[in-house]
């Protein structure tokens, strides 16, 4: 929404092409030069930081949604958008809302009974990109964004922070039984970058011949004949995923052994 | 609901009290005596077998009320229940719904725009118990059960069968990072015992030595000094969970080294 009038027509008629009582709202994680940050949007009339969000249409399949979302409001499309957690517990989640006093600073009347009035419950979903890859787009309630290091998230809007939390603990649980990294690394890579990359997402130091080991016995990467010079005497190998087993892993999990 | 009365005001004044488009359809485990098993029950106007389900009310917290719906349900009161995935992709998922001819068997008239003609999402929740400790409770829709083999789930009404595929996937990913087994075995078991319960859950064979080591160097279980006599020169020694390593890695989840 980048009008008046399309803000006019959501708060108005929007439950005629959108399910009342179930939003979307992704948490968009972006990993550059171990970095890990988040998206957050500043919400103008409400003077807050949140995440981005939107409802799903009357005909729309869920994970459509999810995209169409996080295209709209970031700009980013294709990307890996996974389902994590239902939220319905917090107290925001449960009352009934009212964004009267919102819609009016705009000059939106919201008169009676307005579909908007009512309990949302959350579809979670996150994301992990390159952050330097994206443009971010801003619409009509959302003037300024920022991608904020996962160390330093402030107190978000409504339940934003539980969001936030749990999509961190279930990427950082997830790390271990499903392979990342395919667009978040050079094709070429060296084992201290993707070291870096997974202590990053972790928030932890990693034990960095153990971890090397794991992943080529993993059969998740494989070491090239080529090196890159850095420095004098300084020409580490480097590795490329294995493509295959990856995808694999994606789908089916990576399976320890017991 | 177990009388025609309660249906007819269920069908009738039900969004009243319930969030439409959201349903819960809980997939309850059953391990017992080597065999992990599902409880289905048979809905009589439909003639088929389905997952118990229900509605969330208007001001119900989303975890409570899963726990409300398996109680009301089935009976089962106190459980492990644990979300795992949202539907709303399945074609069932994305079209508006026509059960009048089902109401019509039992002469309810569900008049026109009836609250459960519309589009309904499916919050999944599973639940792993031992099913020889539990009474099943039907209702006015569902005169019969059965706990069914997980290798002989037959085709199930609606899109129970995704529900039910995606729930086993995840419990078998899950097994690998979270603990199970507290209310499945006897307080003191041998490893056979426990090792039983990982294959059946599983549907694999597992090297018995690796498996037993690795729950003991992860803390999860401790050797006891007592021993059971279960026939001539066979007395295996017993091992116990480690309660409070086990709480923590429900929470945490158990960290597979890198």
């Amino acid at each position: 929404m980048n009008s008046l009038e399309e803000v006019e027509d959501f708060v108005r008629n929007g439950h005629r092409h959108y399910l009342p009582h179930l939003s979307i709202d992704p948490v968009i994680f972006g990993y550059h030069d171990q970095q890990l940050k988040i998206l957050l949007l500043n919400w103008k009339g409400l003077n807050g930081w949140g995440l981005p969000g939107g409802f799903i249409q009357r005909r729309e399949p869920l994970s459509q949604a999810a995209h169409r979302i996080l295209q709209e409001r970031t700009g980013l499309e294709n990307v890996f958008l996974q389902q994590f957690h239902t939220f319905g517990d917090s107290p925001y989640r449960l009352q009934e809302r009212n964004p009267r006093e919102f819609f009016e600073k705009y000059g939106v009347d919201m008169g009676e009974d307005n579909w908007l009035f009512e309990r949302t419950l959350s579809v979670g979903y996150f994301a992990l990109v390159d952050y330097s890859k994206v443009n971010v787009r801003t619409d009509f309630f959302t003037q300024n964004y920022q991608w904020c290091d996962v160390k330093e998230i402030p107190s978000l809007l409504f339940d934003h922070n539980e969001a936030v939390d749990k999509a961190l603990a279930t990427l950082r649980l997830q790390i271990y039984h499903q392979p990342i990294g395919y667009k978040l690394l050079p094709e070429k890579f060296t084992l201290p970058e993707i070291h870096t990359l997974y202590e990053t997402i972790l928030g932890k130091e990693l034990d960095p011949r153990n971890f090397a080991k794991k992943l080529v016995a993993l059969g998740l990467i494989k070491k090239l004949a080529e090196q890159r010079a850095i420095g004098p005497h300084r020409s580490p190998y480097l590795y490329q995923f294995e493509k295959e087993t990856y995808e694999d892993a994606l789908k089916q999990g990576i399976v320890h052994t017991y």
